[in-house]
């Protein structure tokens, strides 16, 4: 049985889309990333994040029920957890951050459980690249693979230590737009090139509604996103991603090329459930048979007969 | 030997690009269609447009060296071909036009050769509603296929002329953002089912380095773009489509769901040719053994083996 660690936020988020609008309700890149990573059997999740006391137990509950180890979330006795609170227009790929209360996230210093340290693949999501960078150094043996998120803003404020801990990334998984600020290359195929160089073997571009491309040693391979009747609400759909990407290949054990483009395919097809509904809602209580029966519909997506 | 009737402008261009700029060159909805489709052996295709007296007989030979009939192309004496003129920034997909002077195309009635009045398919190309329906009155025989290609401004101007026409018509070819103003709907899916009700039973949306949705009777046929280094011109691409679109279905004789989703990925692939240099400099001399070489690049891209 593989180990997947993963780094990520575990917060609250308040959500308003044209669909509608939520109180505080249980988000976090971590969360979602967990959640997508369970639904693959044979698989040793370990989840490092902070939340503060206010943290209610049945979201405990939820992590542990999906088979979700948690005894890397730090409970800060006083302290609040990580909110977020964003607005989405008609245009699903734009929101507006409304509110942003870092609270126990400020002073995150990631503690990786014993078990953890020779975890076969490494997920360091969306956090200050030395927080990445901290989780893993902890790592007792070199892992078969570590896959980074992040985003512009760490672009913008630490870029040298994005660059620093990138040396040390197999595979990383960013939007078109922070493709194009990290590299300073308008072209995909030219910002996956310059990104290479900085270390990841593996680029993944994720271009929301229109899928996502996959760079790996002059070749490309090309996923589509399943078109939708409605995006109801899209947050936590790259996170949800990652765990998926993660979790297949935690399954398989199998970093290959041809393998590698099967969870790329993975990550979208349980991505696309996440935004079906509000927050961890829908990622939550889907099904084995319902991941199974939309892979299919992946297959059908994109086959052809020259 | 299927007969193919194209309907389109013939014209000149001046581009402006962040790669360069060009004098008059040859452009025109019908020229990127035809030359497209020439690509296929075994088809017999009749081009039906209007130039000026201006227009040179070196873009005639052009055409007629890709066997092309133009004998459904008036040259008005005295007139002056159809010009536009248009400039592209950093982001390929949006475009400013400079200059438009419509000349001989304000009078423009379509006679269908004799010859091409029981064509197979018909590909009405990018013109005033009432002018596509004036050509596609004078077939004698019900075609096959009748493909119909449109624009935003059509929809603004003669949004009831147009909808009279799409009852007759068997595929539409739009982009995405017009498929949202055609339908009123922001999702695709949504659209597409709208638009179907207008008439098409094939609705293609083409996103441009997105690739292009096919939808079919309930079913999705996603298609992707080749990732490119440099999208050096992008003038003409959706009339290249067209044209590897139509071309290869009037090679084949075949209107199926299966067909029609090889027809998508060939109007992919000559497309991706076209973008290359400016105007048709590109697309007037792939060679055979280019397209097919490039065709098995898609079908590495979106190859997946689970």
């Amino acid at each position: 049985m593989s180990k997947l660690l993963i780094i990520g936020t575990v917060a609250f988020d308040a959500l308003e889309t044209p669909f509608g609008k939520t109180d505080k309700i249980l988000g976090g890149s971590g969360t979602y990333t967990g959640l997508s990573a369970s639904n693959f059997k044979n698989v040793d999740t370990g989840l490092v994040s902070i939340v503060g006391e206010d943290f209610p137990q049945e979201h405990f509950d939820l992590l542990h029920q999906k088979n979700i180890n948690t005894e890397g979330i730090e409970v800060v006795k006083g302290g609040k957890t990580f909110f977020w609170s964003g607005k989405y227009h008609t245009n699903m790929n734009k929101r507006d951050t409304l509110v942003t209360e870092l609270n126990v996230l400020e002073h995150f210093n990631p503690v990786v459980p014993e078990k953890y340290k020779d975890a076969e693949i490494v997920m360091l999501g969306n956090l200050h690249p030395l927080v990445q960078n901290a989780a893993l150094e902890q790592m007792k043996a070199k892992p078969k693979l570590v896959v980074l998120d992040t985003m512009n803003f760490w672009m913008d404020i630490a870029i040298d230590d994005l660059k620093m801990v990138l040396k040390k990334v197999d595979v990383i998984t960013i939007n078109d737009e922070e493709a194009q600020q990290l590299s300073g290359e308008y072209s995909l195929v030219k910002a996956a090139k310059l990104i290479h160089k900085m270390g990841p073997k593996y680029v993944v571009i994720k271009k929301g509604e229109h899928g996502a491309l996959l760079f790996h040693n002059g070749k490309v391979f090309s996923a589509p996103a399943l078109p939708l009747e409605d995006v109801f609400d899209p947050t936590g759909a790259g996170d949800t991603f990652a765990g998926g990407f993660t979790g297949y290949l935690a399954q398989q054990d199998d970093y290959s090329f041809e393998s590698v483009k099967n969870a790329v395919i993975w990550g979208s097809n349980i991505a696309s459930f996440t935004v079906e509904k509000f927050g961890v809602e829908r990622i939550a209580e889907v099904t084995e048979e319902e991941v199974n029966v939309r892979l299919e519909k992946f297959k059908d997506l994109t086959n052809f007969s020259l």
